[in-house]
């Protein structure tokens, strides 16, 4: 077996054999076969795709690389979340503490921001204190006491991917279905839930930015999760517009304790709830009720002694940035558009996302929205707020929003938040 | 300008700007750009394609990337052959003195083998003495004085294309029209001659196993030479079975020999005849006359000229194997196919390649030819003789010719040795 031949395979359009997958999924994670090999595979592979049985092979090899993780000893059931990533979306901060407050275990291994998309372990980062790098120990003692965790995966998980996650973002093949797929199959198939949610985004702001493609993601990958034993369904959610009315690591969480406090957004407190009951459903809890969670501030209780647990102190004020620049509405009449990608550039140029790995972030630092589609607003009003410590970032972030918003004359309602369920 | 943008352009389906080209080509050569990110990009090329304006911006590009050879001082009109590469061709080394004996100067650079196809290099190296590597005045004084030279080309031409060979070499990215055109091109054009005779192989000993490839190829090589000053022309020749009756190193030198001496297999004659007469046409030599310069041992005296100069002895005894084994023929007919590619697979195993660039050649070792598809063989008389100084490599050899050959009732016979002609 070599790299050459596997290349050459793909690149004319053979289907891969499981020796070859196992063999090169393997050989890469040792060194064997070089980051120029494996570019030039994840190349051929975007252009030519793969066949189901070819990505399942692809992740179970990708598993097969690392560790696995073991919640049997927990008394309850566990359910995960993930999410293909938009602007503005904060949903996994109320919602594992307002599952695991419905009676499941929710063990949410996160990542970082790249790119115009927030990272969820940068938005808690913002709360003083708190720590995303735990033990496996310590994560499993912090999900039996508080029912949830939200933190890093460990480097053990799916060394493979990881691997081949850092080199096909410097190498123009990110944007394929099945590496997609594999990618972030292998990563919560070996974290060991028994259930899982997925989140397929579509839209400007998302990485799929039609539903054909979203549809094909998500079904991609609930075919992988249920081959695995962990059962697995998809919502498609649109990221047309941004979720919410904040984009930012701060200000994503501050908005999120107005949803775990019984209010917030509506189309934030309608995607957490619709998620959280198929958490609870493909858990097995079916009896329980999310909005009750919500409402009686079991879910805030939950949130509270989760961040506690990491080291956060929920009670101290979360961080502001040191400059505002407000954008005023063009004219008056009804929002007809809030492109969800030029807010998700704008809020990382003002220093919410980071351009490389080694970055930091802000944690002030993003964009406040004061209107929504299909909302009236009045020439001269406050349309967007724009914050930053840094003020020589504004130009920037003003030049990604020149196109951003459009206000008209009809009153026309935006599309659903959830635009399709694949299981 | 950044590599991932221009790597996503291609992977899109869309033409690289100039600006794209020149960035890339040099930004690589450089080392800004990583070779895991010019392995995908090759990929994305060969999947994807360039067209033509695209490839002269590429070569253009390769070119600058390094030195130009200026042969202007020379009283004689230069001009140059290349071969694509087969089994068994040896014809630069009777062409190159006999093309001088008519008048014209032969700048020849050349290269090592690697995989099934023998290497210039190596062959004139089995001559004791004789040397590959000169500096480049030394170069310019001994075509001066004996017509031609053969020899290594320096580090400094188009260095571009030196690192991206060695590149697409271990990445699957080597099958591409337009980066094979431009690989060529750019080396010869940098070197200056102002004259080239393309000798573009078909057949399964060759890199293009398809006359329509093969004609591709031939078609973008002569624009891209024709358009940078350098008259240009292809022969398509066959290479269906080995040229001549040797595939090896000094056995090819013995063969060459034979040619400058005035014999020799008609195959090797005719098609060093062939591209003589091109050279000297496209080099304005109308009047020269080739059959009579090897007849008359004109050719054979430059040759010695040549050889003597590069410090080999051209009178000394040419090194032979120290084992031999025989294959008979395994019925009596007529030989209807003797399979170039196995054949150059046999001579590689038996120690006349190399698998690695490092690794060393055996000057005795190959495959030596007892009969050319169309003649009659009679069962049991020797077929082939495998020459090697490692024995235990018969095995191998073997295994690579057990389909090379059949042996049919009927009289065909072969195809012609020039198959067409492009400029």
């Amino acid at each position: 077996m070599d790299a050459i031949s596997v290349i050459r395979a793909k690149r004319d359009g053979q289907p891969l054999s499981d020796d070859q997958i196992d063999w090169v999924i393997d050989a890469y994670t040792r060194g064997e076969v070089a980051d120029e090999q494996m570019s030039a595979l994840a190349m051929a592979i975007l252009l030519n795709g793969m066949s189901r049985a070819e990505i399942a092979r692809w992740t179970a090899a990708m598993i097969a690389s690392g560790e696995r993780m073991d919640f049997s000893s927990l008394s309850r059931p566990t359910a995960d979340k993930h999410s293909t990533g938009g602007v503005g979306d904060k949903i996994t901060l109320p919602l594992a503490p307002l599952v695991a407050a419905c009676g499941a275990a929710v063990p949410q291994l996160s990542g970082r921001g790249l790119g115009h998309t927030g990272g969820t372990l940068d938005k808690l980062e913002s709360i003083p204190g708190w720590r995303a790098s735990l033990s496996n120990p310590e994560m499993l003692d912090i999900l039996d006491a508080s029912g949830a965790v939200i933190c890093a995966a460990g480097d053990g998980l799916a060394p493979a991917d990881k691997k081949l996650y850092a080199l096909r973002d410097v190498t123009g093949t990110v944007e394929s279905i099945p590496l997609i797929a594999s990618s972030i199959m292998s990563k919560k198939i070996a974290e060991g839930t028994g259930s899982l949610v997925l989140d397929v985004k579509v839209g400007s702001g998302a990485f799929m930015k039609n539903a054909a493609d979203a549809r094909e993601l998500a079904a991609t990958m609930v075919g992988l999760g249920n081959d695995h034993g962990v059962r697995t369904v998809a919502l498609l959610t649109d990221m047309s517009t941004p979720l919410g009315l904040t984009a930012g690591n701060a200000l994503e969480v501050r908005e999120s304790l107005h949803v775990l406090a019984g209010g917030g957004p509506k189309d934030v407190v309608d995607l957490t709830l619709a998620l959280a009951r198929e958490m609870l459903d493909a858990a097995g809890l079916t009896d329980a009720d999310p909005a009750k969670a919500l409402a009686d501030g079991s879910a805030m209780d939950h949130w509270r002694r989760m961040i506690g647990a990491q080291g956060g102190d929920p009670d101290a004020p979360l961080p502001t940035a040191r400059e505002r620049h407000v954008i005023p509405a063009p004219a008056s009449g009804v929002l007809a558009r809030l492109d969800a990608y030029a807010v998700g550039v704008a809020a990382w140029r003002l220093g919410a996302g980071r351009a490389r790995k080694e970055d930091p972030v802000q944690a002030g630092a993003g964009v406040e929205l004061h209107a929504k589609p299909g909302e009236e607003v009045t020439e001269g009003q406050p349309l967007l707020t724009l914050h930053t410590d840094t003020p020589e970032r504004f130009p920037y972030a003003l030049e990604a929003l020149a196109d951003a918003h459009e206000v008209g004359t009809l009153a026309a309602s935006p599309p659903p938040i959830v635009l399709d369920r694949i299981d």
